[in-house]
């Protein structure tokens, strides 16, 4: 990703990120970890750290990259992997997670990361930051390893909602153009819609509509529209964003991950297999972690909430501190390109024409 | 798959396999020699093969294996890859595609294998061999490698119809469980509902009443039932068969195999990089043949299509010589298994208690 490069020059500007240290499967140590690991990689990047305030002291004393750049937000609830959405949006106050929100709707962080419980995280973003003007679902876009150039394509939605009609496709084409944009530095992306063919008399009624409303916004949206694409294209070079609704990015998005660790596992059973093999994969150990490096999902942790008065970033609930810091990586890049601003005008202005177009429509039926 | 081991003692009865020699993106000459193939190892295999008679008897003439084992059935018209399921429904008489299905139809052969257009295929296997009485969508059942076992999972549907409410789930889960007995050898295997969640309160309105249906029909179904499971257990070991749409499934099949191309193609790349690694492929060839061998696609080559009266297996499009054969593999095992009257014996009890149920609520809302 050209445009994830490390900063080790200071200069370009204090960016502050606020971290909810609770609510992951490996709890706040490895938070803490890997956001000691950013701070190492990046001068730039301070952090508002939210959970028990006398836990977090320890951990973060012990972390000299740290020291000065990390400011402790004191809360003692955590949102639990099991806790439903409505119970922590009613009774979540004091929750790390609410805390950590809380700060980028104060303005005193650009953006929030947080490997917590996504749908109260959602749910919580929804309430707390509200919707941009224009957007009527919020969508989480990932990145997906890629034939393509720059290594990965976007895709959204992958479970903000499980439903979306053709108006949610739109914006979901116009905010993941937008994020391909900031994210992989790609000036005009190629947007392509996912159904079960190629061919534009196939898939759902819904589809159809997205499909002629996309391609009558690819102007204003700065993007291409390829049109129908299939799920082999998700990792191909067809398009580099895709677009869907929550529930079949979010199958998509877990069997890919899947098939991929079954066959992780499988090339490790087959190295593993003979002292030949053994042999073979010593001498390969280069190239193979080349691969691995590739296609490591902690390498391109993190779901972006999109379609929010503010960023929030979900990294996912097992990662370690490799996959937190990517995560924090990820969250400084998007504040530091001024990506939510940039994606408030371009949906503002996608929902504004829309509006005049609806209103010169009236006028015709008024006057025709 | 202990149930698809090759039957070279011959004595075992002679099967009619149907095939339609046409329609396939590799043409005629490679379906006759995956056929030769199947042939050559299979005594008690027979074929009807569909399509031009002058040029498959060129073709056939050269396969010793074929001699007196390959009846031709004359068929001048090929439905192309780009026909609509509508056309060919409607002047599609005179194609290999029709007359393959025919032949099944008329009780000739048992099963049928093609490698043409999916939707023309399935349309036209509605309309010639008919819906089993009970089942009111036909679906599409493929073999996905898993962490089970058994190497192998069974995913319906594929894209046999993009819609399915409640009781179409159900069918699927009965005809899914039948299908596992049968090419799987599993007596009684477990069924799951793919969901974006496992938790019960997650997903679609139909996804909680399928629920409720196939919770309560897993003892005339002879299957255990798992509930709700995600996108990553399609390639793991929480369930044998996993139940969804075909729109999902669809995308879900598409996006595991092109994770699984890009990842072999990367690691190809790995391998090729400096001499070292290239010298590592050569001592791991092996164990890298075997791993492939395990995930290889042509080896679980073949869509079922499930729900008819009559057995098609639908070949891929692009299949090699070894692609149709294993197709063909599974047509005589599932032939040979009597799979098809089992499942229409199972679908049609399931149907018939679901009716007494009603006629008892219906008793109860009379007489209270």
């Amino acid at each position: 990703m050209a445009s994830m490069k490390d900063h080790n020059s200071a200069g370009s500007g204090r960016i502050v990120i606020s971290v909810d240290a609770m609510g992951g499967d490996r709890g706040p140590a490895t938070v803490v970890a890997g956001i000691a690991h950013s701070a190492q990689r990046n001068p730039d990047i301070h952090f508002l750290l939210h959970g028990p305030r006398d836990e977090l002291e320890r951990l973060v004393a012990r972390r000299k990259a740290l020291s000065e750049r990390c400011e402790i937000c004191d809360a003692s609830g955590v949102v639990q992997m099991t806790d439903k959405p409505s119970q922590v949006m009613r009774h979540g106050k004091d929750t790390s997670m609410w805390s950590a929100l809380e700060s980028v709707r104060a303005g005193e962080a650009k953006v929030a990361v947080s490997c917590g419980n996504t749908g109260a995280l959602m749910a919580l973003s929804m309430v707390r930051l509200r919707k941009l003007p224009g957007v009527n679902r919020p969508a989480i876009a990932i990145l997906w390893p890629s034939r393509n150039p720059q290594g990965f394509n976007v895709m959204l939605d992958v479970g903000a909602d499980i439903r979306a009609d053709a108006q949610d496709l739109l914006q979901y084409a116009l905010m993941g153009a937008s994020y391909a944009r900031n994210a992989l530095d790609m000036p005009r992306p190629r947007v392509g819609l996912l159904n079960v063919g190629t061919e534009e008399h196939k898939g759902r009624t819904e589809l159809h509509e997205a499909h002629a409303l996309i391609a009558a916004h690819t102007e204003d949206g700065k993007f291409d529209f390829v049109g129908f694409v299939e799920g082999g294209d998700i990792p191909g070079a067809r398009c580099d964003v895709i677009v869907t609704d929550g529930f079949t990015g979010n199958v998509a998005l877990k069997t890919g991950e899947g098939t991929a660790s079954l066959i992780g596992d499988l090339l490790r059973q087959a190295f593993a297999f003979s002292p030949l093999s053994r042999l073979a994969s010593l001498l390969a150990y280069t190239s193979l972690r080349r691969l691995k490096k590739r296609i490591d999902p902690r390498r391109v942790n993190g779901g972006v909430f999109l379609g929010l008065n503010g960023t929030v970033v979900k990294s996912h609930g097992s990662a370690d501190a490799t996959g937190v810091s990517a995560a924090v990586k990820l969250a400084f890049e998007l504040a530091k390109s001024g990506f939510g601003d940039r994606l408030a005008a371009r949906v503002a202005s996608a929902a504004q024409q829309a509006q005049d177009a609806t209103g010169v429509e009236r006028k015709k039926e008024e006057n025709p």
